[in-house]
């Protein structure tokens, strides 16, 4: 005789597998939305269908949109000899929230990743290396992540786009904007002493 | 213009009301389920249709099951002296995992909590004192968090059970097996010393 029923039982291990939920919250969400099956379920999993049908990558940058063709790619106001190179959307989405970036992006998809299987080709490598060829393209910033896996891609990324007529930058490493020189880890402290600049 | 597609931004507002998920592992969530949506957006949402159109709160005492009386109280061979309240079915669950309670269980479905606007009406509280009424209980085991809500909803339903002619228990306090004294908090502590027994 099984404790949980079936179709409660699927949904949790369906549930587990979200980032951010183990085994234990899954069964707490699952419980949570049987209890609110009207209010919250039912518009969760209608939302999610909803989503699946409209939200598409956009086919020039990899960012989702609504659109075929993204707005930030659409939108003339942004400087299109600038491209900025980040893993996922959500990253494209921390920069935005920066307001501080007026060029357009590129979405990889991921890192590279031997432990994961994660090669070249499963990742947007080719059509950057396609976009940044176009004589407009001045600059491509890699704007990936301070990790192994994330500094692995960039080297990779920069060795593919090496001879053409473009500048290949990378993020600054320093001391965060009210970050405590005492907290900080020595890697961070060492690149911050490195690129010290006038003040 | 709006960097998030509504249809995702409503997904990610959603998603954000499971229990377990903040604002980011929202958002981290969806570009999960959109990266996937073939293989896990769709069937996760199909899943939740599916589960909150079969499983349904046992009519007699609050499990969740795919009939209308859960298999735990239509099962003969337990113990129908002896009721277990719990808040919710994960604790079910928890105390069924054991497999050292051969009786039934009422859920509550949370407890009583001033703060968030929860009132004996609204657990099934009135419920429980008319299966407690059967001559033929002779048990009940307030199995409730040791929290503050918990504790105040035991000595509610407490009241609302005396005079009967049943014993009220509630779960021994104590050292949990495998835990070390010194990391044990004094409440707990204090409790074991108390109900100490002999060697």
């Amino acid at each position: 005789m099984a404790l949980i029923p079936t179709d409660l039982d699927r949904l949790i291990q369906l549930l587990a597998r979200l980032p951010g939920l183990g085994p234990r919250s899954a069964r707490r969400a699952a419980l949570h939305l049987l209890k609110r099956r009207e209010q919250f379920m039912r518009p969760l999993a209608e939302q999610m269908l909803a989503a699946a049908e409209t939200v598409r990558p956009c086919g020039t940058c990899g960012n989702l949109d609504a659109a075929e063709t993204c707005a930030i790619c659409l939108d003339a106001r942004r400087d299109g000899s600038l491209l900025c190179v980040v893993e996922d959307v959500a990253d494209l989405w921390a920069i935005e929230r920066t307001a501080s970036f007026k060029g357009r992006y590129h979405v990889l998809g991921g890192t590279l990743s031997a432990l994961d299987g994660v090669g070249p080709e499963d990742l947007a490598i080719a059509a950057l290396v396609g976009r940044a060829r176009d004589p407009g393209v001045k600059e491509v910033i890699l704007a990936l992540s301070a990790t192994v896996d994330g500094q692995t891609t960039a080297h990779y990324v920069a060795d593919r786009l090496a001879g053409l007529p473009i500048a290949i930058t990378r993020l600054a490493h320093g001391v965060p904007v009210g970050g405590e020189l005492d907290y900080l880890d020595d890697g961070t402290l060492t690149a911050a002493l490195r690129s010290r600049r006038p003040a």
